[in-house]
């Protein structure tokens, strides 16, 4: 396993004053030293021991706390919330070194994705695509991993929002008029990139790739647009859900008045996720609710992973989506109050037609955001990286 | 996540005759049914219920036997030692179509190992050869996991031997004169690969090169023309060491005679790794020991996964190798009885060599081996190959 680490090594890794062994701990700092003073106890005026242990609010699991022999009998000198609390604010709030670190990883990842819209093609299948964008960001960028699995969903499967699991494995061939959703993410030093680009397999939207595409857009620009600090998060859920129900009527698939389509919940039926979420060292990071806060039980405000008001230096995705997936479209038209705005021959021609998400990685600034996405968004853009042209934004320097 | 498949898919998949969900199991296995038998049970003429549960002698990891309510009550129709004995056998005897997933494997990591000998050169970095091989073998063989971590080593890092691991993650970089250990296999259906290569990184060995890779391709060569069903596994263990052990006095690194070095126990000082292991669904595949069968513990030998009488259609890996180690080398020179035979002039040249591993998958046949490993291994091929040269054995056809 080649040469062992002592403390002094790990101490100097993660710039703290002093790293003991475990069995250590008891004599370190329950025990009074030569004319010292204990640590921690009876004598030690108030000074406490932090252990992290909490429940994690957005994945429901338990950080379980550490602990050492001895630990217990100290009683109220151990401090089992506070450290909790404080971790989940540094990491919803990001540093200048950690917002270098997710510039870089987004700047990788956004490279790659324009790399694979270069080279994607009807006839190859979809986990090409995967293997296409794992080995840009690691061979040029040093990331060993995604942040999580590849999700490369081309046609109807663009439908199904956690496509790539293993029971579902990006398998299927990439035809021609299909509708492409990649969501990958590289990880460089703990911190993930979390980026969804979708196009047409054959390089060209069609009429109604680019109806859908420039709804789900112009959801992302209503929001990008409206976000700094203060601002609340679930009201950029709702204007987000408003936008897409305008462009779906313009579309002729919706008719009637969207204030009372918000009323019905109604857009829940083609965005059954929420907005976007915090992103750190997990693609969905802690602290999206305090404590104390819980989820609004409303359709759609219920998947939103935040429910918080930005802050300067949150990292946070803004991923709206379109998607015709045909249990919700039927659970819809069974539903009187919403049935009423759905334009059923309107609809029909997009039973088929996939699903769009456009996802960037943004950060609040003091008045607005960073875009750390660099990948082209507008259709005419996106048509000519596919046709082979330069894409400066998210070039890399680099040595071959 | 996509349509939900009922018992009806599993069934078909895994080719049984009924599955049911656990919450039925009582009802179905337990309870009489209308004028029918109890599955088991005081009337059931001795029929039980099988239980996977028992340990992995490799791992030592425990596999917790399934349950479901009232199981408990059943008491001696439950058996829960016969199917995890049995299981075992059956995956270290292969099946005609256990061997065709497996040539498959081991075709495609073969050849990601060539494409990658004629790519890697001095300037790039360890991980780029991960990288490589990883796109290779999922871009071309559908092959989305590796069957373990990517063993990357360049110069002395090739004498680590689990280097590659997250605390040595493949991140340095590859110099001119390095000779580089490549231990990578693709993983395709559950079944992994698990080849080595050694070459220089500049393509062209040195003499020093030449002499240790000749030295462990002398040992590969032994062990596979000895072996065949009823060859014990732990002899060809030690017939690896004595080929090494002989090279290294031909190369003037030792002195004396070699039947005395195997008494002394000193070629563990350059291999301080068994021979091989069953190759399957785990990389270090279950049922190297039966029941009641332990690791002897000779050094050497007790680094040995494996200590049964070869099988027909057993697939093992052979990788002998050959490492320069400063603390096993430390630590033989002061010990007398290793020490008195070491040439410590002949070894000053090689210590900072690093290692040699050559590693092949074979399936045993009736009368010999099938080397299920396609790359070149003389000295000649791999140089010719390095300089572009073609090499048919492991060239897939494919639709690029
Ligand atoms: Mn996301
Ligand atoms: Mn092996």
């Amino acid at each position: 396993m080649g040469p062992i680490q002592g403390p002094d090594a790990f101490a100097a890794l993660y710039a703290v004053d002093e790293v003991r062994y475990v069995d250590e701990l008891p004599a370190a700092l329950l025990t009074p030293s030569a004319g010292g003073e204990p640590i921690v106890g009876a004598d030690a005026e108030g000074r406490k021991i932090h252990v992290l242990s909490g429940v994690n609010t957005d994945s429901g699991s338990t950080v379980v706390g550490a602990s050492f022999d001895g630990l217990a009998d100290v009683g109220a000198a151990v401090e089992s919330e506070v450290l909790h609390q404080t971790m989940i604010q540094l990491r919803a709030v990001k540093t200048p070194a950690e917002l270098e670190v997710m510039r870089y990883v987004c700047k990788v990842s956004s490279e790659a994705h324009v790399e694979l819209m270069k080279k994607v093609k009807p006839g190859m299948y979809e986990y090409q695509a995967e293997s296409l964008f794992m080995h840009h960001c690691y061979f040029y960028g040093g990331h060993r991993h995604v942040g999580y699995t590849c999700i490369c969903g081309a046609g109807t499967n663009a439908a199904v929002l956690h496509y790539g699991h293993a029971g579902a494995p990006n398998d299927a061939p990439i035809s021609d008029g299909d509708m492409l959703l990649f969501d990958m993410g590289g990880e460089y030093a703990r911190y993930g990139a979390d980026i969804t680009c979708s196009y047409p397999a054959n390089g060209k939207f069609s009429e109604q790739q680019k109806t859908i595409y420039n709804i789900v857009l112009a959801s992302v620009k209503a929001v990008e647009d409206a976000m700094r600090p203060g601002v609340s998060w679930p009201d950029m859920h709702l204007l987000a859900e408003r936008t897409i129900l305008e462009g779906l009527v313009e579309a002729g698939i919706l008719v009637g008045s969207v204030d009372e389509m918000m009323d019905a919940c109604l857009a829940s039926t083609f965005m059954p996720h929420g907005l976007g979420h915090l992103l750190g060292i997990d693609t969905h990071d802690v602290g999206g609710y305090l404590a104390g806060e819980s989820r609004s039980s409303r359709p759609g405000l219920a998947s939103l992973r935040m429910g918080r008001v930005l802050e300067e230096n949150m990292v946070v995705t803004v991923e709206p989506g379109v998607y015709f997936i045909d249990c919700a479209l039927d659970k819809a038209l069974a539903t009187p109050e919403q049935a009423r705005f759905i334009n059923q021959e309107g609809l029909a021609a997009y039973r088929t037609f996939g699903g769009v998400r456009i996802e960037d990685d943004v950060v609040v600034t003091s008045d607005g955001i960073e875009n750390l996405t660099l990948v082209p968004r507008e259709v005419d853009d996106i048509e000519a990286v596919m046709a082979g042209g330069e894409w400066a934004a998210a070039k890399m320097e680099r040595v071959e």
